[in-house]
């Protein structure tokens, strides 16, 4: 029996945004790995193993599946969103990069609906031209790095996605992202807080950034920041198509 | 009889990356509307009208919707990908702001796979931090407004992803696009161009941009380019989730 690692992605709650490829992955694997609320999405079954594990310890938990599928596995490592998207995708190569054992491992990448574009989709269209996706948790990165690629999103006429917006952790960062946006943008650019997109808790919110205050957003919170010509028309925000 | 519009994405071209939301919609649909190649997708049933249309003509196609859905039909208005990223959401959000008429009508996106996330998961993961979309075709935006994109996601050190790099009847400016991208980032950065990822004729090819030449992408390739960090490991391509 050979064995694999299929990173694949759960899309952000609702069964019907889970790709027919990874619903065929599941179905095949007999180990499933991630963080504990995306395993507790997948039914168990005979002859399946589920692997829970607690946030921050993606690299163990890459290995993990590395060692399993070297014994012949069938591994799916489960992510919410889309697993390229600040997910495991990266956790298994960086381990496959410190273990080189395991650089022929079979492994595919199963793409899945990255939160923001699920965000987007209930909002209107406020990702429509050109945008970025910034990861706001300075877990992995200096603060420096984040506010400089703030300004230059701004500086670029971005709209941007934010992931990891706020955490009991480090309640200050999201405020001083709001401060340098309203510095860059003004305060009458639009910014949607959407909360839990996708399951029965989904909350939106769209207000300008001189309207906007840290307490909007949550870890379950995606927020998108429109470019200079994003608009409301109707109940929807989207971005146009031209520049202006 | 109550009409509707559901703007759908098809993902990137293979019938296991469409979700089960997008296939029921398109099941309850009684017209389709969209361009050629992606109408071709949609299965031809009783009580189904097609209507496919040339490319550029995306406010016509978007009015259309609105006015079939006005007199009771369930539209699916198909793009490829997402349809929220550089595809047909905007265009219908922006022919409901020309038409006030239609600002009431039921209308949802249905988010699916863009091309950059399955051409990230094709070549493993890298756009695994921070990063941008960029669409280089200048039909709706001054080449300006472009190279001002390129060097503000260069000098924020993000991760990129071009969408319509080149076309016939403007090749030159994927060429500026590189010479601008050497200037910015150095000539060691790895570029990836993904073909017709998911399809038959899926091709991936992974250089520097010192290798790289604008003949390498076509119509129906996407391109990413690395952040300072990205590197290969084994046959794959990832940015790692940390800042070095």
């Amino acid at each position: 029996m050979t064995g694999w690692v299929a990173i694949a992605g759960l899309g952000p709650g609702r069964e019907d945004l889970v790709t027919p490829e990874v619903t065929a992955a599941v179905a095949e694997a007999t180990d499933i790995i991630g963080y504990i609320p995306y395993v507790a999405r997948i039914a168990p079954r005979d002859g399946l193993t589920l692997h829970p594990s607690d946030n921050r310890v993606e690299l163990d938990r890459a290995l993990h599946a590395l060692q399993l599928a070297a014994n012949g596995a069938r591994v799916v490592v489960v992510s919410s969103g889309d697993p390229g998207v600040f997910a495991m995708a990266s956790a298994v190569f960086e381990a496959v990069e410190q273990h080189p054992e395991y650089t022929e491992t079979d492994i595919r990448v199963l793409p899945g609906i990255t939160a923001m574009l699920a965000a987007a989709a209930a909002a209107g269209a406020p990702l429509g031209h050109d945008f970025c996706a910034i990861n706001l948790s300075d877990n992995l990165k200096p603060w420096s790095l984040i506010e400089n690629r703030l300004r230059m999103a701004a500086r670029g006429d971005f709209a941007m996605a934010f992931y990891n917006p706020r955490s009991k952790s480090r309640p200050e960062g999201f405020e001083k992202t709001l401060n340098i946006l309203r510095e860059e943008c003004g305060t009458d650019r639009l910014i949607t807080f959407a909360r839990a997109v996708s399951t029965p808790d989904q909350a939106l919110n769209t207000v300008t950034l001189g309207e906007a205050t840290p307490d909007m957003a949550d870890m379950r919170t995606v927020v998108i920041v429109g470019n200079a010509a994003t608009r409301r028309v109707g109940k929807y925000v989207y971005t146009p198509r031209s520049a202006s």
